[in-house]
């Protein structure tokens, strides 16, 4: 008999969540900590190893005999090496002058709790969950594109998520595929789809829009212009306000020419979407699909799938976190 | 005892070459023939067994005993199915209304040959016989890119060449990252790299300069507009002729900023330049390398190495064909 469980950890800005996973996705037990009161890194390691102990003794779970491994998802996470590095929101992971320090998450945790650990970043995670518990099951060939504040992405080719030469492959929401010129994206470049296509992004968008068609109703008027979020442009385009869909309708359009080229890199089967602003629905999807297939190459028109992550919301990142325990 | 031989075969518009090489690359025997009068499938299959039952059973061979299997790089080859499908320019491969027929390929050879066959495209071919053969030997990462009338990919992924879903990744001459619009390319889409970066794409941006620049002295002025080649401009340039180094400037630019998409991609340890535009050395890779680190994250600017392909030019085709065969 196999162990029945793995553990699955995602490393936020504001907290970290924990759950023990069996192989169906059925989430055991699981904890979240805040984060926003620790300040340096061995305050957090010895908080994350506590949680991790008290998860893993839980009379549900039994202890360290039943779990295969420990699987987290953390910004920047790195495979090859196990670490942290350069994660700008991570403020426990900073040294005295304020610069990032290089978390080495695997070496620790694995010699605190005795048990095997992977690590990587949380897109990658979410790919290797959604192939595992989510709408990848079966697939051997597809896109994981996070649509969060951010826009990341984990890339599965013949089954296994992409890691590259260095562990930090898949880094779609930094391609400028979409425009050359424009926004200036955190990384320091500009015009990466990350500025277009996140929730930043999407406001950045609307504000655009309202200012740029001065006379022109719209129900995001009665926001102020710096409050708008993409939640509220979401909620505004459901209710009908046309501006609000022409800001999703423009999203949409530069997502999937962005598509159109990653699918020429590695054929998938499907691109799915994950994330706050893939909830918008047929709003996103639309024009977005339409713009990936004005874009392609004829032998792949009509052949790859848009779908919509089977991850569930508010668990998706324990699951994801918990599935790469199980290639341990 | 292994068998000592592979056979490779590339299927080109004009001429079909064949090759029989062992395992460090040597050519044991090669030949080819001329298909420009060959117009039917029937035909063009009767005369490539022949020919390969010739190599096959010539005496520094010694029969299909010694041969492990046969690799064929054929324009639009599909890897799972071991077709040609849609390849435009193949006149044998088109049935009497002059539409594109399905070549069964490996289906063919194999029941006439008696060995096993692999199919792929030629650029696919090319990143396979580097890694054997050529720049990449022990690299598990890499993108090649073949830079000829067209642009092409062969990307490697934990040592294996990237076939995605349906058989046809790696087409990264028709990813767009570099201008939405411009150029109408081939394949019917608008700004495609291929429209540029190919050698087709830098004499048409010699002659857009020429136009562009009236006054500007080149001595590209003394051929007549519509015959300037690459191969022309190269010479330009490598005369020191100012406005032919600006065209590989700028060629070099652009594929330089599509490098950095791509490496966001599978974070490769090399990207590798195939080709007649590639021996255009320090002309072309300058300009490459440098657009290609101002477009990087900060995590790859200095650590991606952009080499010319080691594969010797008249034979590496023929090479890259006979590499796939060593997988069977």
């Amino acid at each position: 008999m196999g162990k029945p469980y793995v553990v699955g950890i995602d490393i936020g800005g504001q907290s970290t969540k924990l759950g023990v996973v069996d192989a169906r996705g059925n989430i055991i037990i699981q904890t979240s900590f805040d984060t926003r009161d620790i300040t340096t890194l061995k305050g957090y390691m010895d908080e994350l190893e506590k949680t991790l102990s008290r998860i893993i003794n839980a009379p549900a779970v039994g202890g360290k005999e039943k779990v295969k491994g420990i699987g987290i998802g953390a910004p920047n996470g790195n495979y090859y090496k196990g670490t942290i590095e350069s994660a700008p929101n991570l403020k426990w992971a900073k040294d005295k002058h304020g610069n990032p320090e290089v978390v080495y998450l695997k070496k620790n945790v694995e010699s605190a709790l005795g048990l095997p650990v992977v690590v990587t970043n949380d897109a990658n995670a979410a790919a290797q969950g959604e192939m595992i518990y989510g709408a990848a099951k079966g697939m051997k060939n597809f896109i994981e594109i996070t649509l969060g504040t951010g826009v990341g992405s984990g890339i599965v080719i013949d089954g296994k998520v992409v890691y590259g030469h260095d562990g930090f492959a898949g880094e779609l929401g930094h391609t400028t595929s979409v425009r050359r010129t424009g926004r200036l994206c955190n990384c320091g470049k500009v015009g990466c789809l990350e500025t277009y296509a996140s929730a930043i992004g999407v406001a950045r968008t609307a504000r655009e829009l309202l200012e740029i068609e001065p006379q022109r109703p719209s129900i995001l008027r009665n926001i102020p212009a710096d409050e708008i979020t993409s939640k509220d442009v979401a909620e505004a385009a459901a209710k009908g306000d046309e501006l609000s869909v022409d800001v999703f309708s423009y999203t949409g359009r530069l997502l999937g020419e962005a598509f159109a080229d990653f699918v020429a890199f590695s054929a998938p089967e499907a691109i799915i979407l994950f994330g706050g602003l893939a909830q918008a629905g047929e709003l996103i999807f639309k024009p977005t699909v339409q713009a990936m297939e004005d874009n392609l190459l004829s032998i792949w028109k009509g052949k790859v799938k848009v779908l919509h992550s089977e991850l569930p919301g508010s668990e998706a990142a324990i699951l994801g976190s918990a599935a790469l325990a199980w290639e341990l």
